[in-house]
């Protein structure tokens, strides 16, 4: 049996939403989106520097939902090979929920892109596989971290609140029911408040 | 002019909600509401008592919705005199906002509730008036504070960021507008998350 520990790190406004409103092609996070992760733009302060480079610091494997991976509405072209360009920050194994079989897409930098079509739970068990005793870590988007809210599978949850209030777009915790949350750990800059809950 | 800085504070769910679901008179804070209030139930975390004793540290005065002073449905009986007993723990002149004018109530321990028929500003200057330089605070209920929000009349607000879930229930940021936040100091126990925000 694996020993993953699983995490999610998500950076939401004040007023609990994690990407604004009207998501596109042409703004993925929504409109005022970026704010939410401003902390993390250069210059960073002292306090965000250890939180980004956890933010960046390889995992075993991560889980990521279609929404994420690509535009929102359709089929991806069959050249689509994610926002990121050549080299995207994951460095590992990436496992995206979609509806649509897709060979794997091999990225630089150590970073492949693995597509599963029958759900949340097999691509969490693949992951586990290649992760090993390393963290399986949900990419997102929201629904996807929701989803794995809802059925128990995040052991860790990172929260950037951004003293930002979006006042529309999609919210984290709607629907996922209760959970006993822990916080272990916080850090504050200017930017936001970091907290480090466990879920238990 | 007065020189009043203008303070709330409020404990409110990770997922935003400052009240639960089905507020009653039976329960005013809606189902599970008291979850966001043990923080500051006995025994108390030492990180816990001074953002306690700052909460009940009198104020110069109070600003109140009339939602927090009274029974949601109907005007009060002529003998409600509020949720709190003989000595409610505003110590300190609070101005309740209602559409039905009464006499001011005299409680024991320095409270008088003085009741506002002619609006939220109209109660914000007479609650100035008697502060002097003292603070006047926003004391509740979740709609008064989103009014004082929206027309920017809070200049610090701190929340007890609770490791809950309601689910549902009273969101305190709904509809206020954007606003410049600026953390300015972050205290945590395991039972919540205290930020104090500076308004600008």
């Amino acid at each position: 049996m694996s020993m993953s520990r699983v995490t999610c790190h998500m950076s939401i406004s004040l007023d609990g939403f994690v990407a604004g409103p009207d998501q596109s092609v042409d703004n993925p996070i929504g409109v005022g989106g970026l704010r939410l992760h401003k902390w993390h733009f250069e210059p960073l302060h002292e306090v965000d520097i250890p939180v980004r480079d956890n933010l960046l610091a390889p995992k075993g494997a991560y889980v990521m939902g279609r929404n994420m991976f690509g535009p929102i509405r359709g089929a991806w072209s069959d050249d689509w090979r994610g926002w990121w360009g050549d080299e995207p920050p994951y460095h590992a194994p990436v496992f995206v929920l979609t509806h649509h079989a897709h060979d794997p897409i091999e990225m630089d930098g150590g970073t492949t892109f693995h597509f599963v079509t029958d759900g949340f739970e097999a691509a969490m068990e693949q992951a586990k596989a290649v992760a090993g005793d390393a963290e399986v870590d949900i990419a997102g988007g929201a629904s996807t971290v929701r989803q794995a809210l809802s059925v128990g599978a995040i052991d860790e949850l990172m929260l950037d609140i951004v003293p930002v209030l979006l006042g529309s777009g999609e919210r984290l915790f709607d629907g996922v029911g209760d959970l006993a949350l822990e916080p272990v750990e916080v850090v504050d800059s200017p930017h936001a408040t970091h907290v480090r809950y466990r879920i238990t």
